[in-house]
């Protein structure tokens, strides 16, 4: 501090000075011209218009003459325990601007525990920005994953870590029935100066103030300029998406023009896909699309700067540009353009026109694959026996979109005893294979496989492997091939693996570069797709099919759920 | 939580329905019409349009038609260690509508030490509204008053209490100067997740990034338009002033035109004279001078509710009305009259129409007055003693306002060896008894006495006594009276006290009420007009004299203090 203070004088000299551009100013909303930038260690040290007392022999001089000062992005919610390691993930996106990030930390739990969770927050530790985490309550659906859950008194004690800032989202309709995790983990997040994070989505009024009676202080599921408004004057820090699992900014552009305190309205990807890491980049792509769509400029870098740091009480430290902040900061090329020519994180530059400077830290996992499922899956056990002969009125999932499954009741043969798969009405076998040796098969529409299978232990919520066919042959080919692995996604046909993902490390993640991650995705898809698959994206499709999170018809370890009761359902439909 | 989340569903009832008023949301910043709010226990369980599934038999129905709902008010800053005691504080000021306070709490700790702080905090906890305080670093002009400050170890564990949210507030001087523990404290806070105070009076461009550097993140004394903009862009919490010690709304008019972020700006009193609180009421005050002088109602009311609420990180439990949230709430008759008729505190009405209906918590304080000065100070030590005969060159305090005072440099003669006050010059002595029996005799011109003496113990970062008088005699007798009473304010004229305010607690604080405090200052001040005095509140002057926050020449237990330099420097001037 007293080193700081002395740069600002001019007693000590800056390590950096970011000379005459035009600085954006987050607190008051300003853009200031011809300002500059003094950055010593870590930290900004002073910003004006005259910081020649700063500069001394060894001072580097960034000339930002022309261009645009603003603070570095802050990424509010996403998901980085998604296929790449977080070293592969910072390597491919740390370039794009953003030098914070809050991330949900789930997956890892549901695959591997507190061990996954703390081997995690180990890997985001020490790199050249800054990586926080929230820890979410227990969402599964399937009863016996659970098991696998820290206990209320670890979570509690977790929550006081500096890197973890919150409580992870939690589905309101899960709260509403009852989720014994909650309610202390909120209190206690309370009472620390944390916040606890909400997902609303499709809840209103009552339900939603229901939903928020139990201290949720964000959201990031509004899909309307009325449900951004309705979560706003709740109190509600209101996150829109922009990334790969929706994009809302299209729906939001009436927002732009409204006079309202956008103070608490933040933007956010609540996750990147491998691929769109690749081909659009990460946070700056949003923020892009916001300027493209007319949001005023300042209010767009207010967006992910000073407004979440705000809301996750980081802005003691960074979200604007001014003393004693850390010297997290981008250099745009102009206004219209949210291209990072330099990006700064604490004080050093870490890329350089799309080109990273400082590499991520490497990390190395001692996490193993999915060890806790059964060594080998038998075709017997993937049957489904009809309980009568002739017709069986059966439930299936039917997908309405690629994500939404609703029920649908249909008569399939018995025959010998068994309902085999459909591919020409397009009703496949799915099958779950979760912890405890539990295996549930249902029936699914709208997949639209002509033949083979697929299969993927990247599941939302869930311990184990997930798999959708035309056979029984190539389903339990695929699934033994994941366990053999540990973890991956593959796809089988005619008993031959034809492509594959492994994901060794903890069953979610490899350590594979995000270009050849993203290349895999395709492949994967592309045979799909050969196979007669219809849906844009089958990884994602049937990952989401065991969550609460979209409606309506799970699967679960515990068999079929139907979020409108929350009870388990039978294969078979009484009439 | 369970309980809140059922009365938003309508399956448990409210305790208190607020029906049918325009709320004020000072989320998004709007004005919402014929809403309602239901109350259950200390916390707003749900607002909108139709809470009838919210009303059960036993529900209050509280008609607030025509009427505007805002959240109670909140106060950044303030002194509440300040002649009165905490209960007769609420008592006056409840009823206004302030319903958080954030309070510093040096003043209790100069002359009580960390039991005194410990004794304050006790009297602020469980009382119908909530009491904060920030603990600021010791700004002891004199070295010895040091000694009874806490460690930084105690002022570190001390911010670890949650009725604590701060640092309070340093001098930027003295901070750049080498404050020791300025620095571990605001480390050990920004560590929290609280806040440092800041007090940039005077400071600008690299001074104040200078200051700023130490982490500060708040600043109540800016004085021009040009003062907000400047801190706004740092990255600094501006708080305007508008109480008993200055009122810096009017030079402020500006900014309500101003298209700049207001989220970070905030109003506060700084203190208020028991005097002020008796005429003119609290915070609301405030409000009112602002509405009065044309600032947006809304932005208004964010600046005593939503703003500071997030920079104290208290926007969890307070600061606006949403589910989860405290029901502290005001209801106003309409938006020029910032009057409310009820005010709520955690869910219960304590006030009506101005009538306080729920009184404070009685409270005991067991601390002693000033213990640690001489039980008695005689004539002889009050003598200064001329360095030669004839004239001697002397250096006066001379208030150039007020309360700033300023080197003049005169001859005055020896009289017998020693020099005497001279009323018909406005020349009259000052004294400053301190701990381990310090005594400084100087001069001071201003002040007007032609008759008697005057002192007091509530004096600023000082723990003792100063007095100002035309003779010794009723200097010594002003002083040891007020030893005898433990602290106090007096008057003696001709060897007679003739009005008081005896201030047993601490030194520093009588348990009588508001408008009896109120009634003795008043008599204090004509009594001192009678004898002469010029200044228009001689307490507020004479109390601030020992305190690096006003310019230039102060007095000390260890002599004078030219803050230009920090030094002590000599009654008397070498040519």
């Amino acid at each position: 501090m007293q080193i700081l203070s002395n740069v600002a004088l001019g007693v000590d000299k800056a390590d950096i000075v970011i000379s005459n551009g035009t600085l954006v100013d987050v607190y008051s909303g300003a853009l200031l011209q011809n300002y500059s930038v003094a950055i010593k260690g870590e930290w900004i040290a002073a910003i004006g218009r005259n910081l020649e007392r700063t500069k001394g022999k060894d001072t580097y001089i960034l000339d930002a003459c022309g261009k645009i000062i603003a603070p570095g992005f802050i990424e509010g919610h996403t998901h980085l325990n998604y296929l790449f390691s977080p070293e592969n993930f910072l390597r491919q996106s740390m370039a794009g601007g953003t030098t914070t990030i809050i991330t949900e930390s789930g997956e890892i739990i549901y695959t591997a525990g507190l061990k996954g969770l703390l081997q995690l927050l180990e890997s985001w530790r020490a790199q050249p920005i800054k990586v926080y985490a929230t820890i979410p309550p227990p969402l599964n659906l399937g009863k016996s994953g659970r098991a696998i859950w820290p206990s209320i008194a670890q979570m509690k004690n977790l929550l006081r870590r500096e890197d973890i800032v919150g409580v992870g989202e939690s589905y309101w309709q899960m709260v509403l029935s009852g989720n014994d995790h909650l309610p202390p983990l909120a209190e206690e997040a309370l009472k620390l100066g944390k916040t606890v994070e909400g997902h609303t989505a499709g809840a209103h009024d009552e339900k939603l103030m229901a939903y928020l009676a139990y201290g949720i202080n964000s959201c990031h599921e509004p899909v309307s300029v009325e449900d951004v408004l309705e979560r706003l004057r709740l109190g509600v820090f209101v996150m829109i998406r922009q990334g790969s699992i929706r994009e809302e900014l299209d729906a939001m552009v009436k927002l732009k023009d409204m006079r309202i305190d956008f103070s608490r309205i933040s933007l956010v990807t609540d996750g990147m896909d491998p691929r769109d890491l690749v081909k659009r980049g990460y946070l700056e792509s949003a923020v892009q699309k916001a300027i493209d769509l007319g949001f005023d400029f300042i209010r767009a870098i207010q967006m992910v700067t000073i407004n979440p740091a705000t809301h996750f009480r980081l802005d003691h430290f960074t979200g604007g540009i001014a003393p004693g902040k850390h010297a997290d900061i981008v250099i745009l090329p102009d206004m219209q353009k949210i291209k990072p020519e330099y990006v700064l994180s604490k004080g050093k530059i870490i890329a350089q026109h799309g080109k990273l400077l400082v590499p991520p830290r490497k990390t190395q996992y001692k996490l193993p694959g999915l060890t806790k499922l059964p060594k080998h899956v038998s075709t017997p056990s993937l049957i489904i026996h009809a309980p009568v002969s002739g017709q069986n009125k059966v439930r299936v999932m039917d997908m309405v979109t690629d994500l939404v499954s609703r029920e649908y009741i249909t008569e399939m043969p018995s025959v010998t005893g068994m309902i085999q798969p459909d591919p020409d009405r397009d009703i496949l076998k799915i099958t779950l294979l979760g912890l405890k040796n539990k295996i549930v098969n249902a029936l699914i529409r709208g997949i639209g496989l002509k033949d083979g299978a697929v299969a993927s232990s990247y599941i939302w919520e869930t311990y184990g492997i997930i798999a959708v066919g035309t056979n029984d042959n190539d389903i339990a080919k695929v699934i033994n091939h994941i366990i053999q692995q540990g973890g991956g996604i593959a796809v089988c046909a005619h008993g031959s693996i034809t492509t594959e993902l492994p994901l060794p490390i903890a069953g979610i993640i490899t350590s594979k570069p995000m270009s050849e991650v993203a290349q895999r995705q395709n492949e994967i898809q592309r045979e799909v797709e050969r196979l007669g698959c219809k849906v844009p994206d089958i990884v994602k499709t049937i990952s989401v099919l065991p969550s609460a999170a979209i409606p309506f018809l799970r699967i679960t370890e515990d068999g079929l759920i139907d979020l409108k009761s929350g009870k388990v359902t039978s294969l078979f439909a009484t009439s």
